[in-house]
């Protein structure tokens, strides 16, 4: 069950234009569901990805980095769920290849303007022939509304599609943002098994692209996490389709810039959390923030340790405050020169731990209360500088080793 | 259920010359409960230890620390469990250098030459008059033939004692080496604690023993994980008390050495990999093979991210081949310029990846097998140069959970 997560109602996704959708069942690997996505994208707009940093990275993620290098642009976007074509060697990335030259084909453009993207099993061979079969049917249904559809294509363990949109005044002009992306498990940023799509008609000059993008994702998917693994296959695709008749945004300066970001960062945090809320075996959705670190790097290591133990992530399982086990994550997490005596630590508003020890007012009920909760804020003070994190994550249940211990069956 | 693993036969455990051992019900948790060890040390011994990294280290590591560092030497060590006495601020540090004064009165030797350990719950004060209480009773029980009863009094959350005794020819004498060690699994965790104390009647120079104690450690103790959580309290004590009439082991280039150190490490690796099969929820013994590494870190590096993916354990725990999950793993090491196609996967004998890629004559039948074993190596090449490690570690499985989630309960 997701944690304070519903599907999202299709009737508020709103259209981008220059951007148009179409899915097929392919039979990836189960008959009779949808797993194929195909994006197609107008010419002329301007596109920006960010990819896992597993070395291990798959082939789609290898030939998506060559694709991109090319600098001839992107037209579309092939997606399949059902194999994650990683640790397939070079038939995997001939099989990746294929798949880009079957859809430039059919859509008359460079196969090099295709970026292909796969999720769902590793070091299982590509059945290319299939999703190449199927093609013909995404392109009849490329459709500028189908965004719902697109979410639910894409899904693997998620229990729900995942799909959020706004409108933004940026600038003289109104524009609209609307993004989709599936989870669940093998999810740390940098980023996760996870895909995210997000599409906005404003118009961003393509050399600001690669910037603004990995920026939109430190502020959203990289700081998420499940498990701690780092997929394969991570990516998160910005599309501004310059539909919007607005002067391209050209720098972090332009005026304008703030409001696009805000309403960016909107969308991309909604989708970040919402992989997180439907986290394999999820019960509980825990935002972890770490302050007065010496620096960000120190603040991020701190927060991932706790959002990394497994013990700590049993223990809001079971609603149990035994919560010397943040304390023991924190001093885990690298920090040579780290002063206990200065660390304190609150859960929602019950301070539990003052200078490194137990409050002497700190009350087993009160970390009872705020642990029954389904959404807790776990907050650490280093007493080291000013620096400061946040990251969100889930619990870690039976469900989980029942999703994953079962995954292929 | 602990994989192959039985309690250790109390006649097999042989007393070593200048060590004695008594406990006490000292009721610091539980009532009727072993919870409280003495080991007494003749004077003349040598002491060496190594203990937690984390820098929320307990209040008993402290004051270990501080102890070791004055050079009077040891004559006791005092061990709790119930409580780990750590996250306990500066009353938790006056109970601990408390528990030590009382041991050094009853015994007449200076309170700094007491070394005190704790496991148990974190941030929870130590019931340290109770401790105190019970100490007579664990004086009157000091005999050099407690080392089962010993064992059982640090157990925690194990669910059998662990000991392990052998003798071993050194030069032209025999020496004795017997130790206990303590970690995790049984119905109230607070996991990974390890604790582990080895004894030889052996005489090793003083000035050797912390560089002897760490490489033992590290080729022991410091090769296992159950979670990746390391606790605030894990520590390792390596006692040489002389006993026998033998000029003193002073230098790792003694002619003597080799066969002192190959026993010490038998013990060592015995108890240490007596605490994975013993870990909580483990239903298998997993060892990690790391070769054709550019150096030792980097082996490490890969075999502990494999042995912490909870997606790779859960697939043990599932006895599912799916193995693509390890080839993510290696990825995520964090070896940056790592080239995907020159690593090998073995599982036991089966060739699973070659060149970075499903071996063509793989067959899922193969590592179905392999995966069915309560024993499995993974052995992982990298093709970057010759530094290799091996670590031992446990699968995850839905009674992990529930002894994390029910663990104070």
């Amino acid at each position: 069950m997701p944690v304070n997560l519903a599907a999202a109602d299709p009737a508020t996704l709103m259209p981008v234009a220059g951007v148009e959708l179409g899915w097929a069942e392919a039979g990836m690997r189960k008959a009779a569901r949808k797993d194929l996505l195909l994006i197609r994208i107008a010419a002329g707009a301007a596109v920006g990805a960010v990819f896992t940093e597993n070395r291990f990275c798959a082939a789609p993620v290898q030939v998506c980095r060559a694709h991109l290098a090319s600098g001839r642009g992107v037209r579309a976007l092939v997606i399949n769920t059902g194999c994650a074509n990683a640790g397939t060697g070079e038939p995997g990335l001939a099989a990746a290849r294929a798949s880009c030259r079957a859809v430039a084909a059919l859509l008359g453009c460079d196969p090099q303007q295709v970026l292909p993207f796969s999720t769902g099993v590793i070091m299982e061979p590509l059945p290319v022939e299939r999703l190449i079969a199927a093609l013909p049917q995404a392109v009849g249904r490329l459709a500028p509304d189908h965004w719902a559809q697109a979410a639910s294509a894409i899904m693997t363990t998620d229990t729900l599609p995942k799909a959020c949109s706004l409108r933004a005044a940026v600038g003289e002009h109104a524009v609209t943002i609307t993004g989709v992306a599936k989870g669940a498990g093998m999810i740390r940023p940098n980023m996760a098994t996870m895909l995210g799509y997000v599409a906005t008609d404003a118009a961003v000059a393509p050399a600001l692209m690669p910037q603004l993008t990995r920026r939109l994702a430190d502020a959203s998917f990289n700081r998420i996490t499940i498990d701690g693994d780092t997929s394969t296959n991570d990516a998160f695709v910005l599309i501004a389709s310059g539909a919007v008749p607005m002067a391209p945004i050209a720098s972090f300066d332009d005026a304008r810039m703030p409001a696009l970001l805000a309403a960016l960062t909107a969308v991309a945090q909604t989708l970040a959390q919402a992989i997180v809320r439907d986290g394999e075996g999820a019960t509980k959705f825990i935002a972890i923030t770490v302050e007065g670190a010496a620096n960000e790097a120190e603040a991020r290591a701190v927060a991932y340790r706790i959002a990394h133990s497994p013990l700590v992530k049993t223990a809001f399982f079971a609603s149990d405050p035994n919560l010397g086990r943040i304390l023991a994550a924190v001093g885990n997490a690298g920090i040579a020169d780290l002063d206990q005596t200065r660390v304190q630590l609150h859960l929602n508003e019950v301070w539990v731990a003052r200078d490194g020890g137990r409050h002497p007012d700190y009350r087993e009920a009160d970390g009872q209360r705020v642990m029954k909760g389904a959404e807790i804020a776990v907050r650490v003070q280093l007493g080291r500088g000013s620096a400061q994190t946040t990251v969100w994550t889930c619990d870690l249940s039976h469900e989980y080793v029942s999703i994953n211990a079962d995954y292929r069956s």
